[in-house]
């Protein structure tokens, strides 16, 4: 299996399919491409359609897009165990997954995934109704399952690899949220595996312009 | 189980399960809210922590967002039928499906669902893109699928459902694809079940003004 991914500095859509591979311990090889470069465009051109990462490829099998590729690692790989066994909590986790891959366009764009970066953001009306709905999310998982497990529906499930970024963007940004949602950012933020792509991303030298947001942070 | 769903001449997110359930024969209460309406919101308060359709409850369960209730619906009562047998099929048919769900923003904002308007619009580059990349997507499925079924997998699936929306604004704003993704589009509006939604849409009243974009089309 390969796994064609963008910066780790910058790569919110690759981080999510990266993170539920390796703590999956599932042995893949990681294709890195540098965002936004001729170099990117041309080595995804025969791979996928879209030309984005994050894509997986399996033998003859291509896979573009986080959420599709992360269904198509449970289904295939995990025997169904990355969504929770409970069919209300999976339509919950589902409901989750779908929500952050479509949403939160505001606080996605005011407020980029830049894990090297210390910053300060001012967020308009909108970024701050989805700062308050993740904040609803992680409280209301956390109430039920901080002392089950720690992630979002105890074990870890497809939803803690969607939700992955805004705990970076979190940190970034320097957003500390309410006692019991900010218990599951630090549980996120404690993952050696997440670690790994945070020590990887340091190394990285890469400027994407467009996702430079906000002011240095006064030391 | 009950689906709320928004107005039928608008509401994109809200046709996608709706018409899975359709086609599917599966008996289900529709529950339709007028978009953008304090009714609206006042209904969905203690049904889904969004506030926004569709959402489908089934018993206890809860599930919102267009993605998460077709693969419940899949998983629940179609045995894992509304995705190909195949699972390289399957793999293709989730990752469009996500690219929908993800993408096409200049497209969706530039040509709004409007079912019972007929307009034109200039589109934007970045609009004409997301167009080509649905002409691409229904051209190469049809060279495959339109002698074998005529959806995008041969038989009728979640991806079908989730490029429905995008069908009925090709109509409204009179775009016509080539020839093979135009069989496609005419498949799609052959549908008797797609009929129905149209029927209903061309029946409601209500106006939602950031919904109606472009210029009435000359008789």
């Amino acid at each position: 299996m390969k796994l064609y991914i963008g910066n780790k500095n910058y790569s919110t859509w690759s981080l999510r399919p990266w993170i539920l591979l390796a703590k999956s311990d599932i042995s893949f090889d990681e294709i890195k491409l540098p965002l936004d470069t001729p170099q990117f465009y041309t080595a995804l051109e025969s791979v996928t359609p879209t030309r984005k990462v994050p894509c997986l490829t399996d033998g003859e099998l291509t896979v573009w897009d986080s959420l599709a590729i992360c269904e198509y690692i449970n289904d295939t790989y995990l025997s169904g165990q990355a969504w929770p066994e409970d069919p209300q909590e999976k339509a919950k986790a589902r409901s989750l997954a779908a929500e952050m891959h479509s949403g939160f366009s505001a606080l996605r764009s005011e407020a980029p995934m830049n894990i090297r970066a210390a910053r300060m953001v001012t967020l308009s009306d909108a970024a701050q109704q989805d700062l308050k709905r993740i904040e609803a999310i992680f409280t209301e998982q956390m109430m039920q399952f901080a002392d089950h497990g720690g992630w979002l529906f105890g074990q870890y499930s497809i939803a803690d690899a969607m939700f992955a970024p805004v705990v970076m963007r979190l940190r970034t940004y320097q957003i500390r949220l309410g006692e019991m949602a900010q218990k599951y950012v630090d549980h996120v933020l404690s993952c050696p595996v997440l670690q790994q792509w945070i020590d990887a991303a340091l190394q990285e030298t890469e400027i994407v312009a467009a996702d430079e947001a906000g002011e240095p942070c006064q030391e």
